[in-house]
């Protein structure tokens, strides 16, 4: 089996490939990891210019001896190319999976919303460099490699729609060219250093146009590192959660084990077939 | 002539009160300033709970003995009430001129849904603090007072119509029920304190939004305060504005004379008629 990992956001290092690959030569010795060059380079923000990271994806996507792309690192910038890269995705890339958070829902949404079959949201390379990483690159590969269902947050319940999100990621493609069809859908955010006034702000974003476009509801993952404000916002993170779904007539589905950390699990999108 | 101040999102001090009323004691001897003591009231991060903001901003709005409504301050907050406030407004408040910027987008948004004819993006009482924060109350005062063309951005066009927002509190209430028809407008937008790629993601999901409702095309104001990140983003504020527009067939309007800062001129919502 072969899994191909491009950057379509932010770089990362040598360092962090090598480590993964010792990884998975401990673990899954059948496994091949194909780290395209693109991953390591770098213009202004990005892991090399808009046309660079889009060539780098769309390539290995649609090779035919490649089974997987799992996503480097989130970050920013697969907006910029997401729509792009995935009209360009021939039949051999709709076979594959495709792994990856963050700002990498950008292109979970795009392919998603373009009818592929294996999108999930989880755990990327750079997760390597958490504390108990190693238990999060285990995790995604076996994901990938075995659909383990193990890897899975624990809560998905047996046939319900999922798709998964970083909360600020989601809000800032609702009405784009990415915003996938998500009515029905138990849709599952997560956030990381933001404001409790901004989570409140993209939650009231989020739940009206989920709301209006017909979602089922929202269930939360982790609120981490929020950072401390001048005065305490007068709410926590679920509070919030509750407060917009009642507010939007959203169904609030409760915690799920995602987040930006070690702990992270999957999340295919999608209808979910416990078993 | 009466001006009432509330504050729909976080509070201002007594202090900032006071200031302001010397000025206007100075200058607009007919004028009478009426802060609501919500403007003052603290709960959480707010200027008071969403119930105390939402009855001081519409019992204001509908006395007949007052002639505008002037925002104190931006923060968080207008969006969670904004709707709920222009659906208890009656005919008085109609009337009336409302004036503010920053979070106060959400309201400003709100009543140009509803059709109110007298609603404008400038400068409010906070900006009282600011370096030559004089020169912004007084413009406001202007404004509200007698209309005067002096205080408005020079940069409006006669037949041209415009709206005025923060990018980001534009960016969180669209699609939601406090977005208004900005069909056939130029969009001015600004932005404060937000990192390079922050500016970008939201300039992506606004003008992706806008471009979709027909809108003619986005101006500038001032992108300022942009903290440094780890490395340089690679592209200026007025870049990224210009790569969106094009990139979503839009108008790219040039730079206007807004901002967060004193210098921040006027921009009335609505069709522009000069002299």
């Amino acid at each position: 089996m072969r899994i191909a990992i491009t950057a379509p956001s932010t770089a990362i290092t040598p360092d962090d490939a090598e480590a993964v690959q010792a990884l998975a030569a401990m673990g899954y010795g059948e496994l091949e990891l194909i780290f395209d060059p693109q991953c390591f380079a770098s213009h202004g923000h990005f892991a090399g210019d808009d046309a660079r990271r889009l060539k780098a994806l769309v390539d290995m996507a649609n090779r035919s001896d490649i089974d997987a792309i799992w996503f480097a690192k989130g970050g920013y910038g697969a907006c910029r190319i997401a729509a792009q890269a995935v009209a360009a995705m021939g039949p051999a890339a709709r076979g594959k999976a495709f792994l990856g958070y963050s700002d990498q829902g950008n292109m979970l949404a795009a392919l998603y919303r373009d009818g592929f079959d294996h999108v999930a949201h989880g755990p990327m390379v750079s997760d390597i460099n958490r504390d108990r990483g190693d238990d999060a690159i285990l995790r995604a590969l076996d994901w990938l490699v075995s659909r383990s269902p193990s890897t899975l947050a624990p809560e998905l319940r047996h046939g319900t729609r999922y798709a998964a999100f970083n909360l600020m990621t989601l809000s800032m493609l609702l009405g784009t060219e990415l915003e996938p069809d998500l009515a029905g859908h138990m849709v599952i955010v997560e956030e990381v250093s933001e404001y409790l006034y901004a989570f409140d702000r993209a939650f009231f974003h989020v739940a009206s146009n989920l709301a209006a476009r017909g979602a089922a509801g929202m269930a939360l993952g982790r609120v981490s590192a929020v950072p401390e404000n001048d005065r305490p916002f007068g709410m926590e993170a679920e509070e919030i959660a509750r407060y917009w779904c009642a507010k939007m007539g959203l169904i609030y589905g409760g915690r799920m084990n995602i987040g930006h950390d070690a702990d992270n699990h999957v999340v295919p999108f999608g209808l979910h077939r416990a078993g």
